[in-house]
Formats: C-alpha cells, structure tokens, sequence
C-alpha cells in the first residue's frame, strides 16, 4: 500500500533522495567558511573557523581537502579518525576517540544539517541565476498602457498585451503570451512558452513552468436537439494567488461566468487538467496528469495523486488524501479520509478487496467444491 | 452511478452551471432596451418597452435599478412585490395580486429565456472581442505563396509556412507555428502557440486551443530482432472538418499514409492523446486526457470521458458513451452502448460488480462459514 | 487479452497498417526503375529492368501503367493475367500459368518486399524534406558563445542560449527555446516550440517533437510543520542519450541533484510526464500518457502502454511488460513480467479475476443459495 501511493508519498521521500542522488561528492559554485556554514546549521565550530570548503562529500569517500561531509551512523565511526574531509557536521554528543583530521561543525542532528546545508545552498544557486534575467529582450512585444515593476524581465519573443500590470522582480522568459488586462505579482517567474489568457490575475511569488495553459475556455458545449453542440462562450477568468506553482503543459480553464481558483501556496505538477469553474484551497498539492472536471470544489491541505480524475461539481474536504489513478465521482463524507479506486473508497476497505479480487479465481473454486458438496 | 460518468454528465450541468456561477450579479458591458431583450428571448414587453437594462440579478437580491431578474419559482413569490429590479422575465400564465414596480417581459419559460438572454450576451461579447484582432502584428513571419482572406489576423511572433492558405475571419494568435502547405477555413481561431504540421487541412468555423500540437509524428517504430527500434516514416496528414474544437495543449498525430480524420462538429477538451490514423466522426464529445491508440475509427454521436483510453484498431459505433477513465479493447457489440471499466463492459453491469467487489472481505467470510458448516 | 495491451500491441500493427492506410494508390514524388527497386528490395528484374514506375498500387485495382503492386496471396492469382500494373514484386518460386503484362520483381517475400520499398520511399522523402530546411531564419535569437555545426537550421522566432553547442545537421524549428549551457549532438531535430532548459545535453540522431518540455523544475517541495510547503531547489539537469524520440508536449523534469536520464535507443510518446531523477534503459518505448514518478529507474527494452502510472523509487527489470492504464507500485520480483490492473499484478492472474469479476453478482448469488440449502 505504501508503494501505491506513490505520488503522494514522494514527498516524504525528498529529503531521503537528496542523498540518493547526491551521489559522491557535489562541488559548490562559491566557497564557505566554517563560520558561515555554522551560521546556516545552527551549530558551533570547534576548530579554525576560518577555514573554507567548497564542496560536499561523503565521509566514507576518499575525500578531497576542501570537503565537507557528516557523520550520523555510528557503523561509518572508523572513517571518522581516517578521511581527508575539511570538516564535519556531527552531533554535539559524540566523543571522539583519539585526534582527527576534520574540524567539527557541533549540531543538534548532522543528517537535517546537512539537508539544511545543500537546501540553503541550492536557493541561493537559484536565486543569483534568476536575478541574472534582467531587462528586456528584443525583439519582444509589449503593449499599451503596461505598468512595469522595478528589476523586471522579458525575454526575446514574448508577447505582453494592453494594459497589463506586472509587479517587481517579475520574470517572463522567452515564448510566453501574456494577453490583455492582466495582473501579475511581485517576484512570479513565467517561464517559456507559458500562454497566460485575458483577464488572469497572478499573486506574488508564483511560478508557472513552461507550456502551462492559464485561462483557455473551458470545455461548454450545449448539445442541441438535432445531435450537434453550440459553444457556450466563457466569459469568467482565472485567479492564483500567492505561491502557487503550476506544472509544465498544465491547463487550467477558465470561467464561464466568475473565476476559476487556485488558492494560497497551492502547488500543482506537470500535464493537469482544471477544468472551469473549479475552486482549489489553500497549500493543496496534487500530482501529474491529474484531471478535475468543472466546477468541482476542492479544500485546504488536501493532497491528490498521480492521474487522479475528479467528477465535476463534488466538494473535496479538507486533508483529503487521494491515491494515484482513483476517480472519485462523488462528495467524500468527512475531512482527512483516505481514497483509492475507480470509483474510489476508503483505501483500507480497497486495498482488502484487491488482495480478494486477486485470488477471485480460488474464491469462485471454492463456491464451486461447496455446490459439488451439497449436491452429492 | 450518476456521478462517476463525471465529465460526460457535466453537458447536462451546463445551463444549471450557469446559475451557480451567475452569483448574484452579472454586468453588462453595454445597455438594452426591455424591447431589445424582448426580441432576444422571444417575448413581449408589459410596460415601457423603452426602458434600459444593464446588468443580471437575482429576483431575491436587493436588485438595483437598471437589473433584470426572472421568476419561475413560486417559492420566490413574495419578492415580486418588493424587489426593485427594472424588469423581469415571467411566464405568460402568471397572474399578480397586486401592482409591482419592474416591466415584465412575458415569456413561455422564464427559465431558459434567462439563459437564452445570458448566452446570447456572451456570445455578442466574444464576437466583438475576437473582431478586434485585426491585421498583422510585427514581428511575424509569412512565408511565399500564402493566400490571405479577408479581416485577417496574424499576431507578433506568429510563424506561417510556404504557400498556406487562410481563409476569411482566419484569426492566429502570437506564437503560432503553421507549417508548409496548410490549410485554414473561414472564421477559424488559433490560440497562442498552437503548432500546426504542414499539409494539415483545418475546415471553417474551428478553434484550436493554446498549445495544441496537429500534425505531429505519430509513435511509429519497428521492433528490430537486435531490440531496437526503427523509426517509421510518418508521411500521411490531419483533417480536421468544419467546426470542430481542440482544446489546449491536446495532441493529433498525423497518418502514416492517408489521414487523421476529426469529422463536423466533433468537440476535443484539454490534454488528450489522438493516434495517427484514427478516425473520428461528427459531432462526438470527448473530455480532457483521454487518449486514443493510432487506427481507432470512432462513430458519430459518441461521448467519451475524461481519461479514457482507447486500444488501436477498434470501432466504436455511434452514440457509444464511454465513462471516465475507462479501458476499451475491443469493439463494443452496437449502436449506443454505455460502457465503463478497464477493460471496459457495459455499465450496468460493471456497478454491480463494483458493489460486491467493495463487500469482498464479507463474501469471502460468508464462503468460510459455510465451509466450516460443512467441515462440522 | 490481445486488444487490451492497446499501445503495446500497435508496434506489431505496424507493416499490417501501412496496407490498410495504403487505400488503393500511392503516388511516388519521383520516377524509380524496376532495377533501382530490385536493388532497395534485394529482387532479381525478369523484364526490361529500365521500365520506370511512380506509383505503388494493389494488384486487384484497375492499377495504371507507371504502377508497381505485389503478388502473395493465391486468391489473387487470376488478377496476374488481368492487371495493367507496369510490374510486381513477386516470390522466387511462383510458376506463371501464361504470358502476363507486367515485368517481374523476384524477392523472397513479396508482402516484405513492398513494406521495404514503402518504408524506404518514405525515409528518403523525409530526409530530402529535413534538407530543405537550413540557415537561420529571422528574427531569431542566438546568445553569446554559441558553437553551430555545419547544415544548422535555425527557424525564425528560435531563442538560442548562451554558450549552447550544437552539432552539424542539427534543426531547430520556429519558436524553439533552448535554454544557456544546452548541448545538442549531430542530426537531432527540434520540432516548434520545444522547451529545452538550461544544461540540458541531448544526444545524436534525437527528434524531440513540438511543444515537449525538457528539463522544467521537478515538483519538489517540502511539507512544512505549518501545513505549508517550502520549495526544494532542483539543481540537477536532464540527459537524452543518442537516438532518442521525445513525443509532442511531453515533460520530463530535471534532477534535484544529478541527472535524469534516458538512455540510448528509447522512443516516448506524447504527453508522457517523467518525474526527476527517473532513469529510462536502453530502447524501451513508452504509450502516450503514461507518468513515471521520481527517481524510477526503468530497465532496457520495457514496453510500457498509454496511461499507465508508475510509483517513485522502484526498479522496472529489464524487458518488463506493462499494459495499458495499469500502477506499479512496487518492484516487480524478474525480467520479462507483464503486468496488468492497478495495483498492477501478472496478467494472466490478472485476465482470470476480471473474469470473475464481471460475474460477482452471480457468484454472490451462488453463495445465497448455498447459505439458503444449509439453513433449511
């Protein structure tokens, strides 16, 4: 069951994976010292502080001089008085043994220093690149009556329609259309090839990757008496609030009369679909592929899955959880239940159905010797 | 039941759709006379057919004055005395008690003359936008030999090949890719960054959603006996007939040889995967992320889901309807069935297998009890 | 069973297909003669090897001089004396009963024969297409440092990153954004607005088709104790080994650290999303649809169907077999398995229960009768 719920569970699995894939050794843009590295773990050099690393390492590695690594599992205690590392995260408890190498970086848990560490590092990394994207490309199209924010980004070949409002550090690189009246907010990145609707209103510190969909009309056909269907014009829009991030190649639709909403710090993946109308609360995240159908109300904290299909115009409680591929076509009926399925039900009841369904064969045998029984 | 063919039954939600998400106020861009809506819904005037409206209320608001409302619930009887709306639509047969302050408009359905009068709005609304877009924005690129009617727009950015042809009312948004030798039909929209393969051919009244993909190669390669795979030219084409819609980001592969057929009429949503050489035909809805194998002839009239998947070289016969996130592999036996599952049968059916496939555990129990009835 | 491996199945469709989407006449866009085509198809001429032909055409048509068709099946035989085809591919031991019109082609499989020629008709048509398209067209975007191999096509509308490499024979279609530090090997092509991020680095003879996204942000982000959740920086990058296929508005993410990584010889579908540091095999082709959750490794030569689902952190072995619609979420114990259902388990096992299945309402009924018979 862990395993089946994979989208969801990935999230549990980050940290983990920052190892994982940290492979050996990872090498740093820029040097630290010891002292500005305890600043950032919250921990206490023992030894010269003015030492520098510029590069991460494993301890059981034949580290370079100019590492840093951290020791959290006792079995790796040799490497301790052998390895070549500038210095280490360990925890203030530790006694050591005899004289090391390293200097110490004393913290509370060098496993979440160490996560900590890479974390910090890594936002910076991302934060100088996109403060490299300034100014504006040519050729690009701006239009009308745009009011542009300070520190302000377009790249070559993007399109910015009338009367549009884009607040400071906003970033909009190359590709992306920007239609008429719309409002972005301070410190949103657009990346290329997003295609932004009329009308779209965009909080602060969202970002939307490239080839997202934002404000297309929604799927209203009206089927008419002879079989055919007429268009039903959606004349509603779309609002993001505040830290939002959506996916590459997501589409969300836009209204057909009022708002299509994705609430605060709300973060959807890769290739979804919203359809119009539909409400999403607060700090929701939901996986790729997933498809919500029009006007269905989702609430806070909710997580969804992988390729999940919600029906249209049902209400999601808050905390919901969703496993990956369910369909859920009708209201669940409290806060924080978990679902799984097509249709979906509580994933305790499912996963003992599915052990059953995969032995129906026996099962049906068994039906099958009992008949035998009774009728001799 | 209801509930789960969620993205086929929203077609049904769309005129009550229309309410939920009217609010309680819905504005005009412009004013009518009572006489002017009269036309409209087909209906006559009962007061000063000169006066002017220019908003939508609720009859059960604090409505203020230049709104019109209707009344078809007798539950809202009450309000007709009170309300301050100018004008209201009501049914022929209804007899007031007293003097009230709005005109009526007398109609055979108050009901659907609102909604007649709100889409009939919307519609005009679309139109003058969509008019706006005129000429041909710079920087864009129009190779030799193109053809171009009347009224044309070709925004910033937009890319249009050798020798393409584009009809009247043809508008294509910035960032548009047309390849060589299309071509566009009358009255045609392309949204932003749609690409569009050479020798497409792209009837009248259509539009293509932002980032809608036509024409691209489809995934044809042959297994070698080493385990590779060798790619399969793909040198066929796409048609897609008159009035048909793709939606954002949706991807039609063009035919190995021959075509990809999408017939009149015949609706496409979001994100969703047609193989080369399928054939579909007039006036068939499909929902967002549904994805249909390469050969695939599918009839007229039909309704398919969201994340449907369709096998390759199967019929699907008219007025089949396909519930969301089914499986289908063979060719449903005839005309209009109702199919659901993976692999998918008919629906009826596939609930009531899904019901005692939730009691699993119990039928299971209840052959154990018998088996130890017969054991003693 | 067969149907429902829908996309799985199609690669053995693919030389049947050609003949059903072949209709009844394809016209060549140049002359061949009968000794050019004996040498594409290894055949020995019985007759003026000089003769030339334009057209493909089926022996049972009223076929025009200028054609060539094929003879296989013996109910065909009386067309032989009949057809005005100019000649036909035919096997080594046919015994013709009297004198017939058309020179002959002696191959060893007359139907393989055919095949072989249409295919390599198609190649050629495409590659002298691909060859049209050189120069950079303008507007375009090229940044500083930009290493251009020879026969580069650059089309108008493309934005080229900083310090980008890119190899001979490499095209690069309108509207393309390719990101700084990208490197692109020999004869890979790059169809309309593909997304390449920065650091990206793709391999020779790659297609990577319209609208993919490659190297986007993964979607990592950390719960925080608040229920809100923080971003996790992704550092890492995406690499497309030589003869790679990337289907249209597909999106592959890029490592938090390290690489994503698909391997030589791998063909993916459209809208196919790939989390971050997934790790694709060698040669294994992958449906339309299908989503793959972070740090998956997958094996060589897998078959994967359309919309199928696969948990993160889990190994895929070498030649597995998954069909369509099916979730993975754990490790499958071999090599070779093919795996259906979600949770996904043996096929065969799988075909049995839903079997079952659809009939649990009549098993359930068994077991009320038994219950029945006892308590009497």
């Amino acid at each position: 069951m862990r395993s089946f719920f994979f989208k969801l569970i990935k999230y549990k699995y980050i940290k983990s994976q920052i190892f994982t894939n940290f492979a050996n050794c990872f090498e740093f843009m820029m040097k630290f010292t010891l002292q500005a590295i305890a600043d950032i773990v919250n921990g206490i050099v023992e030894g010269d502080s003015n030492l520098e690393v510029w590069q991460l390492a494993k301890i059981d590695d034949l580290a370079a001089a100019g590492s840093i690594g951290f020791f959290a599992n006792p079995r790796y205690e040799s490497y301790l008085y052998t390895t070549q590392l500038t210095a280490i995260l360990i925890a203030k408890d530790v006694v050591l043994k005899k004289e090391i190498l390293p200097a110490l970086i004393r913290v509370d848990d060098p496993y979440t220093a160490f996560t900590i560490l890479l974390e910090t590092y890594s936002e910076v990394v991302q934060q100088q690149y996109i403060q490299t994207k300034q100014g504006i490309e040519q050729p690009s199209f701006v239009g009308k009556g745009v009011q542009k924010g300070a520190n302000l980004y377009i790249g070559a070949f993007a399109y910015v329609g009338k009367d549009v409002i884009l607040g400071n550090n906003v970033k909009i690189f190359p590709h992306t259309y920007i239609g008429d009246n719309v409002q972005i907010g301070d410190d949103t990145i657009i990346y290329a090839g997003a295609k932004i609707y009329d009308h779209t209103i965009i909080g602060k510190h969202c970002t939307i990757h490239a080839g997202a969909v934002i404000g297309s009309e929604g799927f209203g056909f009206a089927p008419q008496s002879d079989g055919t269907y007429r268009n039903i014009p959606q004349l509603g829009k779309v609002i993001l609030q505040d830290n939002v991030s959506i996916g590459a190649n997501t589409t969300i639709d836009r209204a057909t009369l009022g708002e299509t909403l994705i609430a605060e710090g709300t973060k959807l993946d890769n290739l979804i679909q919203i359809g119009h109308n539909v409400s999403i609360g607060k700090h929701t995240v939901i996986a790729a592929q997933t498809g919500i159908a029009g006007s269905t109300k989702i609430g806070n904290n909710v997580m969804i899955g992988g390729q999940v299909g919600l029906a249209g115009h049902i209400n999601i409680p808050n905390k919901t959880r969703i496993g990956a591929q369910a369909g859920v076509g009708k209201d669940p009926q409290e806060e924080g239940e978990t679902l799984l399925g097509s249709p979906a039900f509580a994933v305790k009841q499912y996963m003992k159905s599915h052990i059953i369904f995969r032995q129906l064969p026996q099962l049906q045998q068994r039906v099958e010797a009992l008949e035998k029984i009774l009728k001799s």
